[in-house]
């Protein structure tokens, strides 16, 4: 099992029925029709990024090499196959036996993206590729579009610390993994369990406003969280009166207290009004947490205030007003025959409303000025230029259905934070703009 | 297992992680401090709408029961918190026995809802309700934004059948449960196999583009497709040129070809070219599936058009614009002492910043006019008034932790149908404007 190799406790089961229907027909019609095992090369991209975003971001790349290893077929899911009358026996026949042993080569996690980058190429006979569009893209959508409204975020916040608590704003697993996806994009924390569990990412937490509603006063509350946490913990001050609750807060904890925490009210007038009682209560090292309703524009315009860590829930985990990506996994080459040395010929729909693909098996480069910083994503289906052949993107993922390219969460971490330095500078304006590379065919 | 009652083929694993760690720091403390068994009644509600919207639709309740069932700590997940220094070890013995015994009531799941509706009540020792804040409102906050916007479609659609088709575009298990909370609020069927194997949800799906581009001609991709899945399938007709395709579709299924479907381009005009096409053809009852981008406007911008059926992928699962409710989990009443009769007290956080909270345990109660067509949403504290009685809203899902309502999902569905058919006919404009009902407090 894949989770093994990086020591996390979580098993992946199986995700073959992460899947559309229409994979499975197709698959059928196929596998009749002689075409099944074509040799064809599918390509996942995006046409545009999200209206007025500058950049996108790679994000799920390490948990498609998990769902590509474990898409198998189990007696369970074959007898439900077949129960439905989805497929037919020798198309069950042929998925119980089924494994990925194709070729995957993508961008690595945390690079980032524009429209057209062919994020993942995924190589093998037409059978075993068209299976796997769902499941792909599902991760690759939703982990890229939370990723990205990560490193808004953490461009925001700058030097300062992101807390992830979007959990409760989001289905339990896609917080699991948007957990994962901020972390890439620049959290340094979660305030969710299971993503500490499963991807070892820093949790963090201490109290609620429940909690200082369940005690007799903000006192006995207060005093109850320190003796259990110690007077490096965080406490909550906006349950009733918040310059109270400071004096208190320090008062039951001392001037070592770790932090406070404000949830509600005018952020940016509290933090300075906060800081002043701290200081003038001795309490210079006191940090202040802010955490309501916070997105990449209001983590800005606090950017003078004197705040030292952001907690961010649903416009983070809702990838800030594009909880999606737009990203397609389209067939663009495939063999005229089962042979195996069967040349490809580039295929593509014609374009309509649109919907306009490039055919061909694509590799891309990111082109750089004289002084390192990136001009254009170059993307093409012939030879590859010798000035970009050192700054070609893709990399092997996948080889012959083995995966090869398995890396510590941190490597997409810091990734993403390179991949984004390198870009010219107004891909961290928050404004609204053209992707800040141009996309060029060769 | 609670799976097995309604014969669902998929075990639930612990849901005790999908929980934020100040969860079990307040737990921690609490337990310290005497305070964590007194006696508590959090209760889930939203303070409103999103914007624009008339009413929301409550979905994801069948899910909550599973976690709350399958809320437990296994060895694994104590090892987890014990290693991390999560909490002490008081604590982990108290979580090792960690079963949900208190009460739970709610709206039953499809029930319609508006700004202070208790959605849901959990009663309990502080300690054993805390806990669920997180994995309560993850589910509720992503199925009912979900529903909510399958309902507006399904409105739209009227007698037309949906296809929910948005696996691609969300987190690969957020697309099953989006599936789930769709077939609530009207969708008939569903690409997502997942779904189906796990909610019994029929599903859908026929064939992409990639599968017309695998093949040397679309002649022989259509051949393909009847001589494997017969006349009755759906064709895809608009990967070249769409009137060609039809000429084709018929030409190789007969006129008893099932559908064709239309996935780009101006959908009104190619849906009218396209059934004149057909009729001339003689394919009667060839039926017209479009696809593309759509939502609940573009749906209502096809009604007069012949246009049989209606798969919506983006937008269904994206919650149309608004991924998520901000439903909030909070306390709204507790004893000053963990006596069990000892008497509740209401409490609620001082409103600042508009967080406003209502205390005291509430009920609920939907007033209607002579005519039986709803006219408030009546929420109180105090004893019900005589007439509203037998309008009451929540009904018992749990009872000392044992779940008493489950039910099958189209018992959910039914009951949306009728819930949003009893609320006046403004409530199922599209436009924007206030909730349909206002919420009265007594």
């Amino acid at each position: 099992m894949n989770a093994a190799d990086l020591g996390l406790p979580v098993a992946v089961p199986s995700t073959a029925l992460f899947t559309d229907r229409y994979e499975l027909t197709m698959l059928q019609a196929a596998l009749r029709a002689g075409t099944a095992g074509r040799r064809s090369v599918f390509e996942v991209f995006t046409r545009r990024l999200p209206e007025g975003r500058r950049y996108g971001v790679v994000a799920g790349t390490g948990r498609v090499l998990d769902a590509v290893e474990n898409f198998r077929f189990d007696p369970g899911v074959l007898e439900f196959l077949a129960d439905r009358g989805i497929v037919d026996a020798p198309t069950l026949e042929w998925l119980s036996g089924y494994r990925f042993r194709g070729d995957i080569w993508g961008y690595p996690e945390g690079e980032v993206y524009f429209p057209g980058s062919p994020i993942m190429r995924v190589e093998g006979s037409f059978a075993e590729c068209v299976l796997l569009e769902t499941v792909i893209l599902s991760i690759l959508n939703h982990d890229s579009a939370v990723a990205a409204a990560a490193s808004r975020m953490a461009v925001a916040a700058g030097d300062r610390p992101l807390i992830e608590m979007g959990a409760r704003r989001t289905h339990e697993l896609a917080a699991v993994a948007a957990a994962r996806a901020a972390y890439v994009g620049g959290f340094a924390t979660t305030s969710d369990l299971a993503a500490g569990f499963r991807y070892n990412i820093p949790t963090v937490g201490t109290s609620a406003h429940a909690f200082t509603l369940l005690h007799d006063s903000e006192r006995d509350a207060f005093r109850a969280q320190v003796d259990s946490l110690g007077g490096g913990t965080t406490l909550l001050v906006d349950t009733y009166d918040v310059t109270e609750a400071v004096r208190m807060a320090v008062e039951i904890a001392g001037p070592e207290l770790g932090a406070v925490r404000i949830d509600s009210g005018d952020l940016l007038l509290l933090a300075h009004r906060v800081r002043q009682q701290l200081d003038d209560l001795g309490a210079h090292k006191t940090k202040i947490v802010v955490t309501s309703d916070l997105d990449e524009y209001a983590i800005a315009s606090l950017a003078a205030a004197p705040v030292d860590a952001y907690g961010v829930g649903t416009q983070l985990v809702t990838g800030s007003g594009h909880p999606t990506c737009s990203m397609v996994y389209k067939l663009v080459a495939r063999a005229d025959s089962a042979e195996p040395d069967a040349p490809l010929r580039p295929v593509a729909k014609k374009s309509m409303g649109g919907k306009m693909s490039v055919g061909g098996r694509k590799w891309a480069a990111r082109r750089t000025d004289a002084d390192g910083v990136a001009e254009a994503e170059v993307v093409g289906t012939g030879p590859v230029p010798e000035e970009l052949a050192g700054r070609q993107l893709l990399v092997e993922l996948v080889r012959g259905g083995e995966v090869v390219a398995r890396e510590p969460l941190d490597a997409a971490r810091d990734r993403h934070t390179a991949a984004r330095g390198a870009l010219p500078l107004s891909a961290t304006q928050l404004s609204k703009g053209e992707p800040v590379l141009p996309t060029e065919y060769v």
